[in-house]
């Protein structure tokens, strides 16, 4: 293991210029301006591996290829750990370009940060685990586990390629779990496993009133403005204490243990910092728990859009013939999406009044995810976070929900490990994405113990 | 008088003729393609009014001109009756040119009733009047009144120059009275009197939130969500029972008297019809009024427009930056209303949550109208109805605002006489727009009887 850690520590500046070359690729999945550019930054990852030491190919799916390397087999396999790495070599799109301090694909490096569109979400984080394999294959350190990365190009479309993927070489794929680093952690002195995600329900409310937009002077008093009873219907989904005020909502809530309330009270997270970071008049969400907890751990509802009647410059004396609504839920373990539809869809049928017509159309939907922090292999990633970073990891649930993680579960029965690189001003999605080098070399640590960590489970 | 019947009588089919040659001019004061038609439209009206008898001529204003035409002044004029005839010569945009079942400017006669854009909004109604001078002048029957015809080109624009033109014509147009038919009546054996127009505010209400719009998963559970706040504030601007909800709002409402709800009683509207019509699954409004009473004669509160987040298809899943709302209030004697937008402001301002920052921008604001029925004119005004009709007139309020009223009453300090004779279903403003010929031929004898009455108080 010693010789592991000095050969990541020895080529430290080669890896730093390797990651540099990685993000010169302009790999926007979302613009097809930039399909051969997805194309090339593939082949480069597929040639990449294999000077490592992996065997790697392109698997051509429906979209954009998946980059699929594995470790050398040792002997026939059998009994050996195997797991999966996940990543993306696609990008965000970099637009708007103004914005940006350096331009995206000319990779700058300023106190001690990568800064590119991709650096941190998800080259950056996926090429750490690679630089960890590669200490062990060059150095001739036995690997304890067999280890297969499966790096695709369309997470930032939705991943739509990645279930048929999957389902095609499920025998292949077979694991005993998945580590996936694309999310975040609280500080480089506060490293983090990621045990809970949110879900997700969505729908669209729409009420339809008169056949045509009203004169509001002829017509006005006359019938219910469409308007005006979304406000009102809406206005019944949340309660002044900022509880989702559906019935039955919460009935499969799980709530936070005292351990998992002790854990996240560790972060940092000051209010008044956030406040100002956001830019709101106060901070705001059910009452009886922390923002943190608010954030990661309890369920909300959120109104994404609204749309009626006349939205252009000025004033016209309507009565709009309909008013819609884009909402989502987002839930906690237990809560099931489809009930949750089913929770919603009764409440405002129940509230309508018979003055307008109710129309909803469910939208995506996304189970949470909680993995127990208590199990063999979440505990080998805590040993392993702790001999990387150096101090004591906490455990953390992220409000936000990543799909891939269910598609792992429902198509290879498997559980995810997530363990994010990214500090929280890491700007993934926005102008002047970057990633911290301290994260980059500590990932490639952590990467090491990890597979050491997770044989012996 | 028996003459002027008689010279009516005699030269229908010619006056047909003539309001054809009127409505072929496509007058669209909106589009600017059309400012060599308008042009044109009023020339010939000019001359057309010169034709039968009046002394014409163009105003020139920093838009359109407007008409002014005078019948020939008798002696010195002291003491003589004056009043002046208010219409206008331009017309609404035709489109969409789809749904006409003729040519919008190719006048055509089916059932009776002449089709075309401006027909009766409102060429063939001020037409009638002018017809009916006509009649007196060709048959040298003495007309017992001066008359001013006062034909803007605007109207459909909003009057944008008519204020200035009363102003800087002051003195020229001082009268007793102005006559507008530029409106509706219920029914060809139902004609009215129009006593009272309703009012109006608008304002616009903007929530602000967070500086950007946030991830929903990310942020979700930490601030409020504009939009969310927003439907929650509006929702309190009407109870259950569909009266506005603002404390003071109703204070100086004139309540309908005995007299006036049989009045309004009278008109033979029936709520299936109109919910068919409006096709609406059930009527609505404030308890204890009927729905002629609620459109005509009680204020509301209408919410005309909503905007917020994410309006396309499909999802995303953010916590909008702000949310916005544009909001018109029809109001009724004697709501005044700047002090109605200060109760709104104080009562938004009250509700808003400290989560958000609340914005009112404040908009038009015009009076309600309201001309005691009981007066000589008014009287003098249903004596010409019933003369001309051969039935029993009645007295009706209309929900809509009317502002040139206003603007007449501002800067001539005098009173208008609202005689509509548009039907319920004669379509102003949309495709298939007419004018019934008997209104038309019985507009024509009302203006000859008018003059006659007015001239007795």
């Amino acid at each position: 293991m010693q010789s592991v850690l000095a050969y990541l520590e020895r080529n430290k500046a080669r890896f730093v210029r390797e990651l540099g070359d990685y993000l010169r690729f302009p790999s926007v999945s979302a613009q097809s301006k930039h399909k051969k550019d997805v194309g090339a930054c593939a082949r480069w990852l597929r040639d990449h591996c294999r000077q490592i030491g992996l065997s790697a190919r392109l698997c051509a799916t429906r979209g954009n290829p998946v980059v699929l390397a594995k470790t050398p087999r040792r002997g026939s396999g059998h009994g050996r750990p195997h797991y999966l790495v996940y990543g993306h070599y696609d990008v965000q799109p970099p637009e708007p370009f103004a914005l940006w301090k350096s331009p995206p694909f000319e990779p700058r490096i300023r106190d001690g940060r990568i800064f590119a569109r991709g650096a941190v979400d998800n080259k950056g984080q996926h090429l750490a685990h690679l630089k960890a394999v590669e200490a062990y294959l060059k150095t001739d350190t036995a690997l304890p586990c067999d280890l297969t990365f499966v790096i695709e190009g369309e997470e930032e479309v939705g991943s739509v390629s990645l279930g048929s993927f999957l389902k095609e070489h499920v025998k292949d794929l077979r694991c005993d779990g998945i580590v996936i680093s694309d999310n975040a952690l609280p500080g480089l002195k506060l490293p983090a496993l990621t045990y809970a995600l949110r879900g997700i329900q969505a729908a669209e409310v729409i009420l339809h009133g008169p056949s045509r937009d009203l004169h509001s002077g002829i017509y006005g008093g006359a019938v219910d403005n469409p308007a005006m009873a979304l406000c009102q219907l809406l206005a019944q989904l949340r309660d002044p204490n900022g509880r989702v005020a559906i019935p039955g909502f919460y009935d499969d809530v799980v709530s936070l243990a005292p351990e998992e309330r002790r854990q996240l009270a560790r972060l940092p997270d000051r209010d008044e910092d956030l406040r100002q970071f956001l830019g709101v008049p106060r901070l705001f969400g059910e009452r009886g728990y922390t923002t943190t907890e608010r954030r990661c751990a309890r369920p909300t509802v959120e109104i994404n859009g609204l749309t009626s009647g006349y939205q252009e410059e000025g004033s016209k004396t309507i009565i709009p013939s309909w008013a819609r609504a884009k909402l989502t839920f987002r839930l906690v373990p237990n809560q099931k999406p489809e009930r949750i539809l089913a929770l919603i869809q009764r409440h405002l049928q129940r509230l309508c009044p018979p003055t307008v017509r109710l129309e909803i159309q469910p939208g995506h939907g996304g189970e949470p995810y909680l993995v127990s922090p208590k199990g063999p292999r979440a505990q080998a990633a805590l040993r392993a976070l702790r001999a990387a970073f150096g101090c004591e990891p906490t455990l953390i649930r992220e409000g936000g929900s990543i799909p891939i993680v269910n598609d792992f579960k429902k198509h290879l029965h498997a559980e995810t490990l997530l363990l994010g690189l990214a500090l929280p001003d890491d700007n993934p999605h926005s102008p002047n994405e970057k990633f911290d080098l301290a994260c980059y070399t500590t990932g490639m640590r952590m990467g090491a113990f990890l597979w050491q960590e997770l044989a012996k489970t």
